[in-house]
């Protein structure tokens, strides 16, 4: 059986320093709980935080890339993935996640919620502004859930695996 | 010189009855401007209807498909592009078109107005929801233009295209 | 009911002036039997021959461009699909083909015959080399036909599409 | 630093004895070696045996994914990529793998070859026919390895990783 893929989904550049601090601590504890941890794996933002919090815990990170080679990658990421797509690949960023979580918000990251409400995924909403959350919910109330803080985000996850 | 590309995106099978009559004129309106309209490509809501709409008056009509063959496509696409790609082609529906316009809201729709915005097109909101309008000028006030009829978004298209 | 599409694949840079010559005058004899030329779209070797012979003849071309913008696209594409997924979109570019003609040959001229192939898709080999042809009709003698010249490549498509 | 990433393409359900049993010990010999084995993921032919194998010998697989779900997929794959591109995800395959070994030949099989030479990786050519060995090598003679048996493979890929 494969292992369990938590997507971590953020802001590059424009990350904010709770972003990364969320980020980091998410991709710790996604590797201290035995998940896979997948993003965009660019050396920037959000990507960057959550591969370094799973690689100071020991854990196995993948990266799908935009770009045609490993330019630009985290260091912390251990399986890269060329997809030479752009940003078409974050549908695959969340299609090959078991639970997808939002840190923080921007075009890219909005992108990947919606495509993976598109595809039925359930997505957590960590640090997310107000207009986000209220116009997630409306697309879709059933698999969208908001959370306050990166422990309530991981215990949000273990319910959505495991019942 | 390549010719004028406008996209039309909106919900399938969820699309209100609103949506799907702003989508025949938004369809007509093009087609009468001398423009190609670009579409997603499928025989069911704003896809479907944007498409009739610029047959009706003679238009050229780009259908971007998710599936492995034409199955499901609207008969009234001239130009099927094939991608097989699901919904990682909502990408190119937005790169291959001149400006985007948005015509009712889903998951699909959110997505490729993201992806759009990510790429620094200009994206057109007809017909949507209040939290939709904040939610994506939050993104970009810049590049995001909310109308609220169908002529109004010819007449932004007519604005962004040629000054 | 959507146009018929024929896809003209071949080098670019590396294309040979036989190549060219072939290309113009395929691009040319396609626009004037009515169907729609399709092309990798860049404004190099046997994309812009081809395109430069179907404009010739007041034909309709779309080409399926690899990058994220029309840098670098023919002059003489009118529908441009911009998909920014690198050598990725020569799966398009077969799929969205009624019929597919490899004009020369290259790497890319491979991948884009053997994705055809795949997808059960009839190739006509035009100008290959000697390796080539036994390759790839060893592959599939049902759907590969090699032919000597622009001429029999066409009446070739008229075989393939109305009998 | 990322892992070394040695994907194994091949036919699916055409493959034959052959083929199976040399995808087998591939796997075997890349997961002994320390590195992560990338396939198409799918529980047939080459992809499913050299998944087995691998897992025979405790290494790490990646399976790069056709279709929108893990239906299908080998159980020996540990990460699942699910891309629902297709034959697109072909590209993804060479372009993630330091090193492509051809095990078998076939369609898809060729599509891998052409698109990892169009990106200019190097790749290993083992139990093919005449004729795919003269038309690949004649398409690169420089990164085009034709190998007689699975240790030579493996020597092979040591040659080209680290000299």
């Amino acid at each position: 059986m494969s292992k369990i893929i938590i997507g971590v989904m953020g802001p590059g550049n424009d990350a904010t320093s709770m972003d990364l601090q969320n980020a980091y601590q998410l991709g710790k504890l996604i590797a201290q709980s035995g998940w896979v941890l997948l993003t965009g794996g660019r050396n920037t933002g959000v990507m960057e935080a959550a591969n370094q919090g799973a690689k100071s815990a020991n854990g196995l990170t993948v990266g799908i890339l935009p770009n045609n080679s490993t330019n630009g990658m985290s260091d912390a990421v251990d399986i890269a993935i060329v997809t030479d797509m752009g940003n078409a690949r974050n549908n695959i960023n969340v299609l090959s996640s078991d639970v997808v979580i939002a840190c923080g918000m921007g075009a890219g990251t909005a992108s990947e919620i919606a495509l993976a409400l598109k595809a039925h995924k359930k997505v957590i909403l960590l640090n997310g502004d107000e207009s986000s959350k209220v116009f997630f919910q409306n697309l879709s109330l059933l698999n969208v859930f908001v959370v306050n803080n990166v422990v309530d985000a991981i215990e949000q996850i273990r319910k959505i695996l495991f019942t």
